[in-house]
């Protein structure tokens, strides 16, 4: 009896646990900043990139040595759906001809959908691009995304980034007819008309490459949509698929390394609940600054974790932070190796040394940037891009949170004092349910998918139709494919890129064969014809 | 020799005359006002529409009883493109939901793109739609276009035609996201998410409705866009193309009514310039009020033909007028028929008679609205709908005239203080080459044009692909086959509505056929599949 009474107790006790997790009205929730995925917007900073990346002039030259582009800039409405009287802005671009074939050849222009940062640090990340054009005779043009790098409207990031009026044209479709309206004048003034388009895109400018196909069909024969997440928007794919591959990412590495994380929210609250405790864990962590509550440092791990699942790549790189091949697997090798005894807190800081501190040369970190910040990524979170993500208690490693959209909303309303819409993508772009949609429109999309990435889980990653594929690679991350060959590429990833060369190839010849029959046809039927 | 002298002199003179009509910058021009296609914007006051209709309310109750529907607004963003805090607007929309199958059933929605008028007008003059959507068990929506009828940003017309700031969303993109967003609203709120969608429209409706199935082919399965001049734009098609249709209208009535109304325009303008030649111009076409000058005359008559060839019905009709069946033949059998020795000009005069006083209760003829005014579809002519209509020398019966796209701007800088965007709608909406961008993308549009129609000129009247499809008849005018059912109804035009229903039953079956599978195929593959 005494047995029994136990066992009901302890049921009890669980039960009053889950209650108190699944609640939505007031989940377990110390991260009270969730509320952006601001796991896309790692690049939006208009400063040079890395402030570790000491060399960065130089390697620019480097790059330029290999794949010479000229820089030039283009005039733009500031808003291309009204008539309002506004400054236009100049809006950047990268562009080379030296292996395009020209407009007599109908030489291809493959042109990069630059997403929320600056130009040439995507071109300088997207050798892929590089490599593969000289085989095509293709032109290489890299539009940059308005209100980022040197594309900033009102003259100044300052004054473009002043407030919601000034920041009220950073969109995704104002971004799209920014490209078409450029393309369109670039091949006018080349009499390149003919001349089909490709486009490119990893992350959002993936998407941003998939939504233009759709919407710009006239425009780009077909787009390469690496990484892009288009689904992750309303209730189109559980919020939770986003940490659930994070998490997946660490038990595939090690189950032990999957729980002491997954231990270590608690611990580290209990910790910043003691007295002296928040300076304990400034020290324990090598912060350069006192910490200001435990959430600062929940961020800060969270943050670190979900990036090196993006950039868990098979090789060494150097894309958001310099790290070794494989790094999920190193952090986890840290966390698991430290000698027996060592605290979970001490063993998820060794760590996350792996992220922030691989090269050895970090005296102290800084923690992250003002996740409130005025900055672009922020901003589109805040308007369009609401991409809720939730973790859920068992399958996560992270503290159990709900998204909550009042909460978000609050939040934007403060740092922006703007309004989010929710529900504008997904009614604008579509996606609720794309395998109908799509099953007979559109054409000419590949999607491409590493299911390391956390973003895999908003994507597509089945075949929509004949010419909307997914291509999915297991152990790929966020659009490695995108990068530029390395010796150390594994052979699946070889494989993967040789797919989508020959899918653009066969875009090229079908626009080719049926641009011949329409000219032939033109002159076959200069009547019109079908009638009644 | 002298033989030869005088053919030699004649060449010259034929030659110098040729040379001053063909030359760009300074043809034979009396039609000054010649900007904007102003034949689409008919439709535009927002009064009731026929002064002459007397009984308007009688046949709205009439309309009611047949074909009852419910009026609604629904609240919609002013700039769906920005984030600027703007006011809101309520859009009308008239709804029927007494014959739709429901949620349970998918039932279809059939929605029809409002244009540039009252919304009411356009739903008693699309009897087709509603005549079908009772068999098809269809909701019937038809939602207004803003900034017409009462669907007015800034509470009222005056305050939205106040000037270009206050008018300048009012353009087709803001168009079709009030559209999407109306429509995906409806459905979240009937719980009819699944429920297909299939737009109508006629003219700048039907213009509305191709790129709506086009750019959200996610909210809507297929589109009958009728007599869809989409295009019309920059150099996709001859500019000529309008006029020489209308003319041809004629031509194939008469000859001898065709080159009556060819010889008019010298003749009229000789006769203006005599002394009282105004008042004598003004007595014989019977004006209310005293000519300014014989411009206002040529496009008086313009409007005239124009509007006849869009409407030349082969059955009495109250479209824009009341008018016979087969209305050109009428005007030329009165311009033929006339007593031998009658001039031009009362032949002339004669004729449009049937245009503008069918009914014989006019005593005399207002001339058109100011052009310069500030309606909805001059400014739209004046932004975006730039659509170059020129008139030439041998195969029109109208005034030589080339479209000057300087004097278009001058103009409209004047009217409205807002600069024309000419290849705006080509570089969102494309055209340049439909044929070869929409072979593999793009499904389930008819395109159906009548060859009496002048905007059949700037349609799709080839089959693009087996999905995207020219329906055209020999004889049809403008969007004849949206108009209800009658008993004078040609065998052809019967014809024409039975392939329509025909091919919209297959875009249901199809939807209802993937719908199934799609379900079906997320019930088997649980799992992300396809990886390498």
């Amino acid at each position: 009896m005494a047995k029994h009474a136990i066992v009901v107790l302890l049921l009890s006790i669980v039960l009053f646990i889950l209650a108190q997790q699944s609640s939505s009205s007031q989940p377990f929730k110390p991260i009270s900043s969730h509320r952006a995925p601001k796991f896309l917007g790692g690049f939006s900073t208009s400063k040079p990139y890395h402030d570790h990346s000491r060399n960065h002039n130089h390697q620019r030259l480097e790059w330029l040595r290999q794949y010479p582009y000229e820089t030039r800039y283009f005039e733009q409405r500031l808003d291309h759906f009204s008539f309002l009287e506004l400054p236009t802005f100049n809006q950047r671009y990268l562009i080379s001809s030296e292996h395009w074939s020209g407009p007599g050849q109908l030489g291809p222009i493959f042109v990069y959908c630059g997403n929320e940062g600056d130009i040439e640090w995507f071109a300088a990340n997207t050798g892929f691009v590089w490599e593969m054009a000289p085989s095509f005779g293709a032109m290489v043009v890299f539009p940059e995304h308005r209100y980022y790098g040197e594309s900033m409207p009102f003259g100044s990031q300052e004054e473009a980034y002043k407030n919601a009026a000034t920041l009220s044209y950073l969109t995704a479709d104002q971004a799209l007819a920014d490209f078409s309206v450029l393309i369109t004048n670039l091949k006018r003034n080349l009499s390149a008309e003919a001349c089909p388009v490709v486009l490119f895109g990893g992350s959002y400018g993936g998407m941003l490459a998939a939504w233009m196909r759709l919407k710009y069909p006239h425009i780009a024969i077909g787009a390469l949509a690496s990484s892009a997440p288009i689904l992750q928007f309303e209730d189109i794919v559980p919020p939770e698929s986003f940490y659930d591959i994070v998490s997946n990412d660490f038990k595939r590495e090690s189950t032990s390394c999957f729980n002491t994380i997954k231990a270590s929210w608690s611990a580290l609250i209990s910790e910043g609940q003691k007295e002296n405790g928040l300076s304990q864990l400034t020290r324990m962590f090598r912060l350069c600054r006192e910490l200001k509550n435990t959430e600062e440092l929940v961020n800060w791990l969270d943050s670190a974790y979900s990036y090196l699942a993006m950039v868990n790549y098979p090789y060494p790189s150097d894309f958001i932070m310099p790290l070794p091949g494989h790094p999920i697997r190193e952090v986890c090798r840290k966390i698991d190796g430290c000698p027996d005894g060592t605290s979970i807190l001490e063993r998820v800081s060794e760590g996350v040394g792996v992220y922030y501190n691989h090269t050895g040369e970090v005296n102290c970190f800084e923690l992250d940037d003002d996740p409130h910040g005025m900055n672009g990524w922020n901003w589109q979170a805040c308007t369009e891009m609401v991409m809720p993500l939730s973790s859920s208690p068992d399958t996560s490693m992270f503290p159990t949170y709900d998204f909550n959209f009042s909460a978000f909303q609050e939040e934007c309303w403060t740092d922006f004092k703007v309004n989010p819409r929710p529900r504008w993508i997904a009614t604008e772009f579509g996606g609720k349910d794309i395998m109908t949609d799509l099953k007979t429109f559109g054409s000419n999309i590949i999607f491409s998918n590493g299911f390391l990435d956390p973003w895999s889980g908003g994507s597509v990653t089945q075949n929509v139709s004949d010419s909307i594929v997914a291509l999915n690679t297991q152990e790929g991350a966020h659009h490695l494919d995108l990068r530029a060959a390395t010796a150390e590429d594994p052979n699946w990833l070889v494989e993967q890129r040789a797919t989508e060369i020959r899918v653009i190839e066969k875009w090229l010849s079908d626009y080719y064969q049926a641009k011949g029959a329409s000219l032939l046809s033109n002159v076959e039927t200069g009547d019109r014809a079908t009638s009644m």
